[in-house]
């Protein structure tokens, strides 16, 4: 099943066509797209079974993030061997994580606006929770995942690394920053949800492409062990980390410009458009 | 006006007793803790006004987190200059944001289960926002602040300061790490709501003791900032980081344990008991 936040309302993707939930279901299951991870089981097995012909067409631009407001974003920072080789760390390291505050979260098709000239990529498979978890095994790690959506992880750079110590969850934080979509597609859709195709491209040139499978710390793993320091509530996200191919890495480095477009994809999920534009106001001081 | 989380219910104290908000005002505003700051400036209006004789007495463990489901949940690093020495962070470094996932979130009287022997205490004045906040002026910063209340950024100094790079927001966030309250104080409340006394004590000796008005960047300039990255949501909480004093930087170092009570206090606002206790569970490998 493919969930989408269609105009702010859930829908259900069948096809090419979006079915509203709330009208569907003639009340069973909300309109509000955060508001059904709190009865994701039986939301599933409803929305498993739906047809076509109850759905419209729509336009992506239509579309928001599939997980509004997640009570817990939790984004991770390194967790691909070669991005841990380019950015400069040790493979070995336990997996840093932060957060992407909320705010920063956008539909799959938007307009940034680049606060500083040092704005990187990160392409991102994204997990969204299904149900409460704490202390879970890696085995029962998949029975709390309600699917997987793409994201992105964009960086401000000069603020997140400057200063005595990164400042990794406010520069990854600027309105846009987070872009998820274009929808949640559960587990079951896929092969292998633990080995998707990831890349992005920018302004038609492949900057990053990978597996999910090259991750050190996999869904399961991370699922496993953030619910062994907090409470992941139905709805969280987890943002699982970035292939190698950031601009921050090249010699010279490279970041995005205004005018530029990038579009990242994930196999069996789908893609993202970002359209990038100089900065309207600068910070006060 | 003091409001509360008296059972899960919004409460104004009134002197020594609590009057339920949505009973008193006939459900003009929610029963809610948390809804009731999508429209804080009515319900401020409103509150101020209240009779004692609407409310009854209360037992302050019946409280919980004043603020239980932000948005967002900012927390500063390095914000008073004797603690940034003490940690061994320059004190001109900009201030270092993180977050506490809002699961860690309890009310002022919980026990705590220690996870590791290395937790250490933090006591912080803590801020809700009151208005979207989005890139203020330092001179409008305080329209946007509903009020201010107490928390501790309990701390789990091995997994903080482990690895590559350091990890603020989950060693910081295992249940019952950020306890909040007794309630929110609105700034009009006191006489100079930048600078209160703020202390805590280790089964009765005092082990951190400072003024807030020692800050290094104050509430407004904290809002300033943030707003100037983040789109801040009512409701949001800031962490205001901690005065000196922490148990890492001791000689020996002192960490929490099994047994022990931290009291905190807040001048004007009040007081946080916790009890801690030994592991019930360890995670599994």
């Amino acid at each position: 099943m493919r969930t989408a936040n269609l105009g702010g309302r859930l829908a259900v993707i069948v096809g090419d066509r979006a079915v509203d939930v709330a009208r569907a279901s003639e009340g069973r299951f909300p309109a509000d797209p955060q508001a059904v991870f709190a009865e994701w089981d039986a939301f599933a097995r409803w929305g498993g079974d739906l047809d076509a012909a109850l759905g419209r067409p729509f336009d992506p631009e239509e579309l928001g993030p599939p997980v509004p407001r997640p009570a817990q974003v939790f984004a991770i920072g390194i967790n691909y061997a070669e991005h841990a080789r380019e950015a400069g760390y040790p493979p070995e390291s336990p997996p840093v994580t932060f957060t992407k505050f909320p705010s920063c979260l956008a539909g799959p098709v938007c307009e940034v606006e680049l606060p500083t000239g040092t704005v990187d990529w990160e392409v991102e498979a994204v997990v969204a929770l299904s149900r409460p978890a704490f202390r879970v095994s890696r085995q029962d790690a998949w029975d709390h995942v309600a699917g997987i959506t793409l994201g992105q992880d964009l960086s401000e750079r000069t603020s997140q690394l400057a200063g005595a110590k990164p400042q990794f969850s406010l520069a990854k934080s600027f309105p846009g920053f987070g872009p998820t979509g274009p929808w949640l597609v559960t587990p079951d859709e896929f092969d292998d949800p633990g080995d998707l195709a990831i890349s992005c491209s920018l302004s038609g040139e492949v900057v990053q492409s990978a597996r999910t499978s090259a991750m050190i710390y996999d869904i399961p793993e991370l699922v496993f062990r953030l619910s062994h320091v907090c409470r992941l509530y139905p709805g969280d996200l987890i943002f699982t980390g970035t292939p190698p191919g950031v601009g921050n890495a090249r010699s010279p480095k490279r970041f995005l410009r205004p005018g530029e477009v990038l579009v990242s994809e994930l196999e069996g999920v789908g893609s993202i458009t970002q359209r990038f534009t100089a900065p309207r106001h600068g910070p006060d001081t």
